[in-house]
């Protein structure tokens, strides 16, 4: 086998192997339940992983799809292509396959894709790097999930039981980005999702961004300002989702005897105001930032500034925390709300077959983030990677960076 | 220790045991899910009946309850003078406690119950037995739940594995009541809910009920008919909700290759004609009933139609068959929808205390169902027994049971 | 022409000429609104009422539909066996026919009535009769849904200009019902609804009923009592009601500068103390008497009460007063809540063919109410006379009659 | 006065006459009801509009509201700082103040501006004209508005009665867009909305747009390939849009005897397949774009193509036809959907004060179109102008261009 291959079933191997290290600390109830509809089980994580593999490389090779027709239904998740599915609100209504019979489907396609022929591989090989990145992507949506799992109970755990420590901030102040036209986009010959594509010109306006990220410390002063009670800080939308919901606070924040307490992945502890804000949504992130008159960046403008800081070379030195930190060398703590709605690049082509399901069909009313976070996968970070939620959505890690405009309009 | 408290403790002993081997055949996973809000995970039933005799009785009698606050709120499904519940749809929602740590919490509290003195039990024992009671009612809700559960996954399995066998019935006809004023209501001094007093005279015309539940077959003939789609057989109610939720077959049938199939707690079988149609809602029942010209029974008439019947004395045989079947000596097998909707008697006064909210706060737009069936537990059993649910749910065991007016109007 | 045809005829005159006039004081915009589903345009009333004659007496009579089949969709409320009906809720969208243009297919309606032959009258007068009383039902529920347009009106005006003037009762204390089996429904050879019949035996225990109905003022020591906040008292789907609905207080009632009000046909005034409590919910009725100790009666016994009680012969002495009064003389100024869920007498007979429908579909889920209100025509009052509504509903003139158990159980 | 100032009132008198010349062929019930959510009463859009110049105006001047709070709150739309408003969803539950109170209220509103003195006016002239801007706003949405009601009737009838008569397109071809940094928005001094500032650069790639709208008969073309049944070719949230409110075709389109009809101003008509395809949502724009293998223009695009092309000059030449024509010299009879999300300008500001709500708060989940329509008012015409909708939204008069890209990617 030539070593490129070999390199790849090595890299397959790792990255397999991290899903199941997530779940170490975890019950089997705990990988059961679904508690909201965006929320899926922790063990369909697992299923639906690998049956990417099976439904998209193995039986395009040929090879039977193993347990009839059911895995296809149950971890198919949105490919109108490859079949139907089971409805996503649904997915903790079922207790089969069970986590043993979903580790064994794990351990039978390992085997399988472990065993293919160079003549295979060869077939397949960037179907495979995709199906690694999908496998990391969701990774990053395992601690997502099993966070809200946890917070979710009457009975709230820790994920780890190490204390998390907390540290100060060792960078300052705004980063320039100069007007001009810039190539936005990925233009290396590496594996990148087919929404970076094509590369093409934008013009910037001179601006600035903060360093820094928003910290809970600074966010807590737009709550005792009013911030969710003052309506021409809101976009209409935005308004009338944290009063239909009741929204006064981040996700994972609550008062207790007065002070205000945050859900981590290690438990319960006091607010750190040096941390930044995590856990925000779009709304709050925009509403916040016109309170500071100030705006959020657009997903041009964070490209270009993560070119230019080191934040793509030192990042996630994780040290047995699990919780976003003040920044220290320009680490990508927190996925950053821009105030761009996910669209097509001009030239966009979607992924073939299958996979074009992959992007572009979300392209509606979401709003672009950028720069990962501190559970992001190494291998899964780059300066041009889009990620999108809805606006309400705030169960994932996201912060906030902030941007002034230097042109004069 | 007086013999009667002796005997107290060993039914108790009995009765729990009953619920843990009622779950043998379970995984885990299985007692977790909630497939839809009247459904409970499995795992919810084995801590609500303990905490049941927790709240109602150790903490009455000066315990403390274990667990903090937390059990309380999970496993109080309505008693508003208990304190806060959670939410009944939202129970599938929480993994924890584990169904380990549910099982060490029965084992707990049941260490305190066999230790408790002479003393203590005089003052709680007509408590324990309520307790008892209410645990076996909750150990038919385990079967209709988990039926309910097992049908609901994409990959079916029976629950148990012994092939279901099939009986023809060994009765016939029809039973006359005669016209007069009856005792309706519980008269004994063994235990019985408040709901069955206080015993009153209801004056019944004749009439004449039929010996035999009705079948599938003949319930076949219905669905042939076009029943499900003829107006006029209907309840306004009811013809909104076969419309609104496609139904169109009693639950747990459907049609494969042409031919009629049976979810059962054996596993999938062909439509046996013979027995009872089960897992149908009053809305059926009553169609049906129309379709025939004939009427469903009031719960007045069902009483003493139970009285005159042997069926108290011979009922629940089971042989490890876990489906209702066709009549041998007036066996119980289903519950039977009566045409009364659920209403106090005269002179009905609530059970005291906390235990007030047992049933009567429930009597409204309910329809009472009479009779038992092949998983009510022996010592649950009576003729003065009401049994309600709405007029659309079907997923318990219940069944039709016709009558005839031998009166002249 | 024989006389009692001629009779027939001039009741149809009568009959027709009082929906006219209760429209009178209204505008075009007041009767095109539909402010809830339950709530039906006004206008939708007068073509209903029309149609009713037209699609169950002058079709069977050979004449045609006017205005092919749009009138039939718009104008059938939910007779199935009379083809497709537009949807209750949405009758408030629809702004044709016109409000002019049903006054025009009323007369043209009449015109044919009137310029029936004698044979053809022969055919259809148990039909025309049914129609009017019909009509009858929809004036009192025009009286009722305009006064919740009115009052759902930002700017709201009275219905009639006469100042409102309030009396004391005359009457006093309780009416003894003795134990006995009394035949209950309808026995007479006049007209009455099939719900009426048949004419069966029920048993009473020795009771008292109070004459007077539940006062205004009485009503709100129920609230200053936190009647609504104690779970206790409430029946559990109403506790759910009145806190998933925000209820305190019965529907037209509110709190102005610290003084309760109520909007009336007469327009908004202080509440008065001595008038009876109108326009409360099954729920409210229900905890109020659970409040008091006491009981609400059983519609049997109102029955019977009514029988005793002048009450039908001297009432509806409206000396221009839209309003329920206390009571002088035993009038029924407001529908009694009875404990008795709506259903089918035994010997119970639908009307035949098309009129099938009028009642017996709706038997489930609902509450039967007796005796008639200040606004229900004259010629519409019954003692056997059976009201229903949903526990919830209370835009209908309900009010309270309580009742006391004399027999020891 | 000013000549100016003059010409402002003069401006006034006219823009308030076509109001009500739209109302003219209107019955009052035509003006109350409200079929759906999105679309108001007609009486609403003459209250409303009157509303904006009493609150945003002759109060600034010291004017006292007239009519209390009342018309305050039912008025305002939904500009918080306002005041409350009436909810949306809810003004067709309302019947005052009735057509003929809203025509007084427009008089003496109008009165009063035609009072004003110089000084006053002098105060208050450019929000005068963006209240005028505001009217012709709503002029276009009271076409929409109508529209949809006399659709929504069961009985349809006509909006005005002349014959629909309709033409073929004498344009041809494509334009080319050549690559370049165009300035984007608004850079004149005359009346522009906030949403169209700062005037900024955007790099556009070569492109071509097309000339004509995409036809009636090419979007049947659509359909009769299966184009609502095809998953690949529809934005994830479109799909389940089609399939959960059950859409095969444009709005007002439906198949009569085997025939396409399309229910215009004038009537039903039998579908012309020449005329262009309007009320589609934008899922179906981008469907039918990416069926083509083409895609829709971004708004950057389409605004240079208005300011290349002669449609700014010689539109809106109605000739008494109220129905989109075939193109005849670059008219814009329709909304063009953009792919672009509706996003601030860099260098955005709103307006000032209350009018600050009228455009940035719903930046959000919506797209751009461009262009005008046949209703749009001429002086309400700008080739910077920015409308926008949801993209489920299908009642406005919305159509497609398609573009295709020259530059290689």
């Amino acid at each position: 086998m030539v070593e490129k291959h070999f390199s790849l079933l090595k890299d397959y191997e790792t990255v397999r192997a991290v899903s199941l290290k997530i779940i170490e600390p975890l019950e089997i109830e705990e990988m059961v339940v679904q508690p909201t509809t965006e929320v899926s089980p922790i063990k369909w994580h697992l299923g639906h992983t690998t049956w990417f593999y099976e439904k998209f490389i193995l039986e395009k090779l040929g090879y039977e799809l193993s347990n009839n027709a059911s895995y296809n239904l149950i971890f198919n998740s949105y490919y109108k292509s490859a079949g139907k599915h089971w409805e996503q609100g649904k997915r903790g209504a079922l207790s089969r396959p069970t986590v043993d019979q979903i580790i064994q489907y794990r351990k039978s396609i390992d085997k399988k894709i472990q065993n293919l022929s160079l003549d295979e591989l060869k077939k397949i090989d960037s179907l495979l790097i995709a199906g690694l990145h999908h496998e990391m992507q969701h990774q990053e949506l395992m601690y997502m999930d099993l966070k809200y799992v946890k917070y979710n109970e009457v009975i709230k755990t820790p994920y780890i039981e190490a204390t998390l420590t907390t540290q100060q901030s060792a960078v300052e102040g705004w980063q320039t980005i100069q007007e001009g036209l810039y190539i936005i986009g990925n233009t290396s010959k590496h594996f990148h999702y087919d929404n970076e594509t094509a590369p093409h010109k934008v013009h910037i306006n001179e601006c600035a961004i903060s360093k820094n990220y928003v910290t809970n410390g600074e966010f807590l002063e737009f709550i005792l300002s009013d911030g969710y009670k003052r309506a021409e800080l809101w976009l209409s939308m935005g308004w009338d989702w944290i009063n239909n919901n009741n929204i006064y606070a981040p996700l994972y924040w609550h008062k207790k005897d007065n002070e205000w307490h945050e859900y981590t992945l290690h438990g319960e502890v006091k607010l750190n105001l040096q941390s930044p804000v995590a856990h925000i949504s779009y709304f709050e992130a925009d509403a916040y930032a016109r309170w500071k008159k100030l705006r959020l960046p657009t997903e041009f403008e964070l490209e270009v500034f993560d070119r230019i800081t080191s934040s793509s070379h030192s990042r996630v030195s994780r040290d047995n925390t699990l919780h976003p930190q003040a920044i220290r060398g320009q680490n990508n703590e927190l996925w950053c709300w821009t105030s761009s709605q996910y669209s097509p690049y001009p030239g966009f082509k979607p992924f073939l077959d299958s996979l074009s399901e992959y992007n572009g069909k979300f392209m509606c009313n979401q709003f672009v983030l950028r720069g990962g976070c501190f559970t992001t996968p190494k291998g899964h970070y780059r300066s041009t990677y889009r990620n999108f939620y809805l606006p309400q959505q705030r169960w994932m890690f996201s912060g906030i960076r902030l941007t002034k405009d230097l042109h004069e309009f």
